[in-house]
């Protein structure tokens, strides 16, 4: 493929993505395919001759359509979103043409230095203290990861080598590996699976902490772990705070927690993978008081502020504790200006608005649900979430939940609070208006009430 | 921005991109900033009222183009190729344009089944034993990765994960932590620095085994290693091999390696990040001779095989070691078709050609080094990248390198060799002919006589 054709199936393309979008509500929301459907669909090998342009574009709705899930469709409201938008794909354009791979500053200094420029101007709308931005007399900075489950995993990382040195200079008797096995690491039972799965990473022992009637850990909770594992010679070194969990949106008390990590030398990793991009609006600001306490802190543009995956940007308090833990030199990346490298963004800031549209919209729905004497609430809802459940057993909300995916007219996950079976309605799509809203609730209401009466 | 703005601006930007591609020879092909650039040349904060988006676009080439070291150049000889292509890019319009995340095949079935069955036909073109295809009766399978990186420590973790299990299932006195404290990973003392990397994040020792004068790893150097090892208590439980070092793409002997592993319970995980992609030529095919006793395989078409960054394909003997090292499962992820998930990817497998030509560039580049006496070759030319320098010292050799950078006309990347520096010349560009080669030479000899002249 040449320029000339590249530019006009570039322009198909772009029309391609604009009708998709302008479109899919037309589409099912979910698919329903059944585990193996693709591979009948296409040829066992690889052809040897290559295939007609437009044949490749008719096999994209032939082939791939009919299995997609429309994350983007104003009907999905399972998971979190995942953001995209037509500014983040038009800089995703320009990022693949210029493709160049930004590990280290020599390698393509733009990279790097947008990267820093650019989480400091997002670190200062979210109001972070100085020390995370790199442009100020502090030691630390912002950098990007692609997913939040890679910073959780990078700061008990970093946290267990700083960890490991000052054991060892105090205790020079000790070997690494007895220092080691009494490593203990903490976060929420509400916690999402990526944390458990950085302990498993990082091989180190992690205790879930019970969390309070709202699904948050309190620092008296946090406070009794540490003082028992003490006590039989542990050494605590690491505590992942989760500010919107997965399950419920639901906030740990990070002012409380943050004083007790710093006394004990446990690095507090924040956590607020959906809910931080909320912190640019004035009225969710507060949810973030306490992150002075923080040693590192991050949150996924990509889920809610209109940039497309991936890009999870992470702040650390001194950048030196990231740099040490994994820093291995050879000399093809070596160059005059030495910095820590990352991958290249380029990214547009947007406003507070479709944030703010987005939790009225989860309030509309909630007020629908609590007006229906049938069906609970089951968590505070404070951002985009709303986790409800008809009031009755598991078996009854695992059957309507059933009910709602079958149809395919809308999507949406369930989640587990207190051993309760319950539904979680995510304001996901950048379209998803009352409108939709209205017939979501509709949907479900006809759903349950035929399930109701098929109970009775 | 909606639809209609989003059309006549995906146009701009495809437009742009072609531009910028049909005249990237125009671009000095490296950077003159120096660190901290690009702080001065935007706001402090970002603006509060939305910038108007032509003024955006022009910051393109005011604030990013001059810190771009331009990979796609022909005068870019560095690192290793990144490559990108149009087809690539208009697949790349499309996965953002759908903006779905696949991390469990009900969250989009269609991403983790065409990563699939393209991992199939992939692995198929390579000529992979029966084991790594899913498709198959076998246990294996393919998967994509973001870097080799990931492929590197993703299998070095599930190596650990099994050792442990197996080493505990039989010897129930030992506790984990014992076992872990004794086991030994090993690696070419070529290999790339993310394979050390590896092991300080999952915490083992990692042992550099030596290269014999091709700098490959033969087998009887590590059966010494492992004897030593074994004699003194220690758990040898994984071995990296390397096909196509960073330094001078030279080929650890897999056919001697492998039973050596195979016998001692060692996991050989192959990194051929760079040279995997020519294996789909049969004159190259050869090299990866050995892999049926390979416990897990990577390499980067993101590298030479026109796909866009990020794509690493990593394939697995048996799933369930992968699968079983990390699985945690919340009841938000869980569906009635589990499956291991991954990152969506479309892409159009191309011919070997361009491949084919990048080497004869590279055997072009070599006999005009040999041809001139003052300097020499340094390692063997298998594939895209030749090792040269001038007969003399290393500050020399130093000070040469110095002026091609500052000259900014090519640009490439030193590595060392048996203590000695060397000049790395790889060829890159999908752009790059007979004429940059002739060009770059005829510019660093110019250079090298004006040094050698000051130099007497």
């Amino acid at each position: 493929m040449d320029a000339a054709e590249f530019r006009r199936r570039g322009r198909e393309m772009v029309d391609y993505v604009a009708d998709y979008l302008e479109n899919i509500e037309e589409r099912p929301v979910s698919s329903d395919v059944e585990p193996g459907y693709l591979r009948s669909l296409i040829p066992t090998e690889a052809p040897l001759e290559p295939d007609n342009y437009d044949d490749i574009i008719k096999d994209v709705e032939r082939v791939i359509m009919p299995g997609i899930t429309h994350w983007n469709s104003p009907y999905f409201y399972a998971y979190f979103p995942a953001s995209n938008s037509y500014p983040a794909m038009l800089a995703d354009m320009l990022c693949g043409g210029l493709g160049c791979i930004g590990f280290t500053w020599a390698a393509s200094p733009a990279c790097t230095e947008l990267e820093t420029v650019m989480l400091d101007w997002l670190g200062k709308m979210l109001k972070l203290p100085d020390h995370f931005i790199a442009g100020t007399h502090g030691r630390g900075g912002g950098v990007i990861q692609g997913t939040a489950s890679e910073a959780t995993l990078m700061a008990l990382l970093a946290a267990r080598c700083k960890t490991l040195r000052r054991i060892r200079a105090a205790n020079s008797e000790l070997s690494e590996g007895e220092i080691r096995s009494k490593l203990v690491a903490y976060t929420s039972e509400q916690a999402h699976s990526s944390v458990e799965r950085a302990s498993l990473i990082g091989d180190v022992t992690m205790r879930m902490v019970p969390t309070d009637s709202t699904y948050a850990v309190r620092g008296s909770m946090l406070k009794k772990m540490l003082e028992e594992d003490k006590a039989a010679g542990l050494i605590p070194f690491y505590f992942c705070a989760t500010l919107g969990t997965t399950a419920s949106c639901a906030f740990d008390n990070i002012t409380e927690l943050g004083p007790i990590c710093n006394k004990e030398h446990v690095w507090m990793h924040i956590d607020a993978a959906y809910a931080g991009s909320a912190f640019i609006c004035p009225e969710f600001r507060p949810l973030l008081n306490g992150i002075e306490f923080a040693d590192s802190f991050n949150f996924n543009p990509h889920k809610w502020l209109l940039v497309n995956f991936d890009c999870s940007t992470m702040w650390v308090k001194k950048r030196e504790d990231i740099i040490g833990a994994f820093n291995v030199d050879p000399l093809y990346l070596k160059h005059e200006n030495q910095e820590s490298g990352a991958v290249q963004v380029y990214f547009h800031l947007h406003t507070q608005y479709i944030l703010q549209t987005q939790v009225a919209l989860a309030k509309e729905f909630e007020s629908l649900v609590r007006a229906d004497k049938r069906f609970e609430i089951c968590a505070e809802v404070v951002m985009g979430l709303v986790c409800f459940r008809l009031k009755g057993s598991n078996d009854l909300n695992q059957l309507l939940l059933k009910r709602i995916t079958n149809s395919r007219e809308i999507h949406l996950v369930p989640c587990q609070l207190s051993g309760v079976f319950v539904l979680r309605f995510a304001i996901c799509a950048r379209s998803t208006d009352s409108r939709h809203i209205q017939h979501a609730w509709r949907h479900i209401t006809q759903l349950s009430c035929e399930l109701l009466q098929e109970n009775h």
